[in-house]
């Protein structure tokens, strides 16, 4: 981050989610999320043509840990009045990746020429606020603590499908110790809307990972001798998904770009009729 | 029930679910559910033209506890597998509401002949998960001790609306002593796909039913002078929603004939990936 980034960052830090919207949507904010709106869900953004939809909510349906999809906006409509006052999904995002057939073909900062009454936009929980409340609880969490990218991997885990979304779950590392490990397993289960509670923890092997030490996404994490590595459903799982699918249009937030929502953190979603 | 049927009834209750299935799609059996497959969740049935599908899943999830979606079939199959082996919609419900442009036309226990790869069908959790898990705490439920169906109410709390499906959300209504309404939120917390925790418990004008001794559906209860009203959110919801909309097609479970799944009660959707 450059330094006029980094001032910018700090002075966001203090304000609402919405605040925070608001900045990114008049283009003064285009950085990462993790740290800002804190208390409140991060959202994934998945952005597919009206056709693909139904069968990307059965997808997101099937597989809720990976995928617990917390907003979907209405045929024709940019507003997700679920998530916050007056979201606009083309702009609040602080940058978004367009994909074409698959590829990547352009990142921008705003959707709004992009956007089409055809489109329907899918946000999932992010794994932010899971890690907020690990860290509250005493949990260090070591890719934090040395400023990197949380590892991901390719498991042997398939996901289940529906129409063309497939693939294999993809999960996040952390390493800790044993005794903080079923901590955190009881302390993430009650976040179900940022992954939830670990889908493996042990050996990396069993879930089909060869080589810890080379993730296939972010950067590799040490694990010390008396640390179990825990394994989350992570938000590349659909990311992954979609982009296989090939579709001739896909918007994504830009990793680490997330929409920030009004949603406490702690929302279990049980909460609302 | 007649004395054939309960003779009938008997047998099933030994059974696991997915035999159950089997004795209903042979058409050996056509009575209610209540009772049959326990352990295991039961489904609310909605089936909808392909063309309305995308915003009954969009009502579903902006509604979770009136609509506590568990499955959906894919485009142009009747199968469910995530709810159990060789789930056949179109056979394994005891008996079928059709409804034509808002109106019940008629109640049949196969709809094979009405099918088409154009429908979509849900299935949405219901309350007697909680209510077996209540029972085996030692709280025990009036109407099912009087055998009578649960008492329903309109109220003027509105469900979030999507597309054509919106109205006020309908609940349930058990009495029970202060402190067992405190057990009975956490006990049922525990069952988000069975409409998970109470709404409200209290006075009943103040979420706008005038008369708890005139249900809207089901057969009134009597409330002893040391209890508490306490209200669930109810599957009637959806259906009273996908009612007023006059869908061209809708067809549904009759009340109380469930679909049997294969799914544990407990299962919190956080178990699968």
């Amino acid at each position: 981050m450059t330094e006029d980034g980094l001032l910018r960052f700090r002075q966001l830090k203090s304000l609402s989610p919405a605040a925070v919207r608001q900045e990114i949507r008049q283009g003064n904010y285009q950085g990462q999320t993790a740290g800002l709106g804190f208390g409140h869900l991060q959202g994934n953004v998945a952005i597919v043509p009206s056709d693909y939809a139904l069968d990307f909510f059965r997808f997101c349906q099937r597989n809720p840990k990976p995928c617990p999809l917390i907003g979907v906006t209405d045929a024709g409509s940019a507003e997700l009045p679920g998530l916050g006052s007056k979201v606009d999904i083309r702009t609040d995002v602080p940058a978004y990746n367009i994909y074409r057939d698959g590829q990547l073909s352009d990142q921008v900062t705003d959707i709004t020429d992009l956007w089409s009454d055809d489109l329907v936009a899918f946000v999932l929980g992010c794994s932010f606020s899971f890690e907020e409340a690990l860290i509250s609880d005493g949990i260090a969490l070591r890719h934090i603590d040395e400023d990197k990218t949380v590892p991901m991997y390719k498991t042997n885990i398939n996901t289940t499908e529906a129409g063309s979304f497939a693939g294999p779950l993809v999960v996040s590392m952390r390493p800790m110790s044993h005794s903080d490990a079923i901590r955190a397993v009881k302390i993430t289960e009650r976040f179900p809307h940022a992954h939830g509670s670990p889908v493996f923890m042990g050996d990396p092997s069993k879930i089909g990972i060869g080589d810890i030490s080379s993730p296939d996404w972010g950067e590799p994490t040490a694990i010390e001798e008396d640390e179990v590595p825990v394994f989350w459903a992570c938000g590349v799982t659909p990311q992954a998904a979609i982009e296989q699918a090939k579709l001739p249009l896909f918007i994504s937030h830009a990793p680490g770009h997330m929409l920030l929502t009004d949603v406490k953190s702690s929302d279990t979603g049980q909460l609302k009729v």
